[in-house]
């Protein structure tokens, strides 16, 4: 089975969900310097899920490009990893609307860690198709990034309810990490 | 004909409906765990519309997948199905915001069925155009999910009335049903 | 160059002007009959415009498929062409929200005349490109429909202040002449 | 790595942006000429920024046609032009709802300075990746117009504080100056 149209329906959620994040954006409530005060945490939490969806969109890209067949169960897991990036839109505008609410926070934190398992799921379905010695396999076996941010996602859950902002400096060390280009799949090939 | 741009457009619409169901979703009117839990279900209504799309462009992408070429009658009755899941963000809204009433829930399963009915004249379309002996053909005359998934949905639209658990219930039996990855078309090809 | 992108980009402008315009759908203040009562017209409206990008999609398809290569001429008479486009969600919404008031439906008219004179432009912009020996310029040679859509629109802007049922009687009447498939190109490849 | 994933990625977040902008213009309050006209005023600020979105569809086409392959660090210079891209809704949206205000049209012009910015960032990871001989980088390298536009944008934002209407009137010089076809690279190809 082909993976160009599993590639342009990936590419077109992720294209969504990262533009129409701008809807939630409210527009100040007058035109002064004053208006504008509120809104730039908002646009803060907006460019943190840019980032954080133009990095799975990336690393989906990067994996699918070292990929050379999908299957069903592939199509699922991906379907799958879709549904919690699909969330982020929503996440976003919770966090922005209450303000950086401790819970809304946590729950942000949540839908990091589930994307992130998905991911694996993903990651784990191609391999099992690719074979233990293909490019990926032998590319993901030394990955600690992904693992590193789960990790990271899973700790600033709990510690939303300590302090919200140590929790947001940990999404926000997560982005910038990504923000790197990603070597290892690329040197590899 | 080529089906390419059918598939492009295709994904593009079913992408956008599946996405926007997200921007339906009211963010909770507080940040603590109380105004979490009306959102709960209006979330788990979503999954099921993610789902029930989710598995229009899983068997869509097996489908044109096995289909060589398309013609003008073709086009149509793809456009008449991407009509009626183009509906499904606009009624996942009306029953969440209902409350699970019984008329929405039943609208619901009528939109379900009008969709399984535009699926098998799209079906009938490509068939007629591959030829009987084609391997769609083979694939589908076999087909019982799809009959079956279609009479439920018609089951459901009067018990919706008797009981919105019910109808509800059988939604979610259908949607698990397709999660189960398509062996039939694969094993064909 | 190619028209691969071309496509892609018109492609995804249809598909999301074709999907928002359920955003616009207002939800029944209810869950009962009487609230979906004033719903039924604003959907025949919304399965009017869905049949009016439709139709542009699907000609769209098989014009460009009948093109060889595009220019930067091309490229913007595109663009004029999706702007018109773009602007049938707005218009559905005030005509549906006008409860079918004369100058909406006047102003409905005038979005499709002014989308069938780009669509004329583009036309004329690809078949310079392609010589007016090429199987393009002898397939709209002969093309009577478009410019029956488009004086059947012209006549119904001011009949819309007569009255405006007439006017949208006009309008149903184009998009069921188009719903016939193409077989004007279509038999000339 | 194979440059078709970023051209359908880049051509959907630019598709999304241009068409929701549609979304944010308001139904007039009414069915009569006069409620239509507090619309125009808006529609122009929508037509204004289709052009600008438009325009980079136009540039990003060219430049990606001209360019062989593609590497991590032009992924993540195309993320950074996206995400101005994304914001340009937003902005359109308090242009009009402010009525022409000085600082949002002053915020307007400072998108299409960041915008300006992350497209000749793009470019040089491009010609940094294809070679100071390459085809674009002889193209791009007598590029006067992009200079230019930034320049006008950059001037834009004080005066929007001195007058609104001399900013809006550079912006739009700066969209008809480039609704010019683009002779410069397809010239040089």
């Amino acid at each position: 089975m082909s993976k160009g149209r599993l590639e342009t329906f990936s590419d077109a959620v992720i294209a969504i969900a990262i533009t129409i994040m701008v809807l939630e954006l409210r527009v100040p409530d007058g035109a002064d310097w004053a208006a504008l005060r509120p809104v730039v945490p908002v646009l803060l939490t907006y460019a943190l899920s840019f980032a954080f969806l133009g990095t799975y969109w990336n690393n989906h890209h990067h994996m699918l490009h070292a990929t050379d067949r999908i299957n069903g169960k592939i199509l699922w897991a991906n379907l799958h990893l879709l549904f919690w990036l699909s969330l982020v839109p929503f996440i976003t505008r919770w966090v922005g609307e209450s303000h950086f609410a401790p819970l809304p926070i946590a729950v942000y934190g949540g839908v990091g860690l589930l994307a992130a398992v998905a991911y694996t799921m993903l990651t784990m379905a191609i391999v099992a198709l690719q074979g233990p010695n293909s490019r990926l396999a032998v590319a993901v076996g030394k990955e600690a990034k992904g693992k590193l941010s789960a990790g990271l996602y899973a700790v600033a859950i709990p510690l939303a309810f300590v302090s919200q902002w140590i929790a947001l400096g940990l999404y926000v060390f997560v982005a910038l990490m990504w923000l790197i280009p990603d070597r290892r799949i690329e040197s590899n090939l």
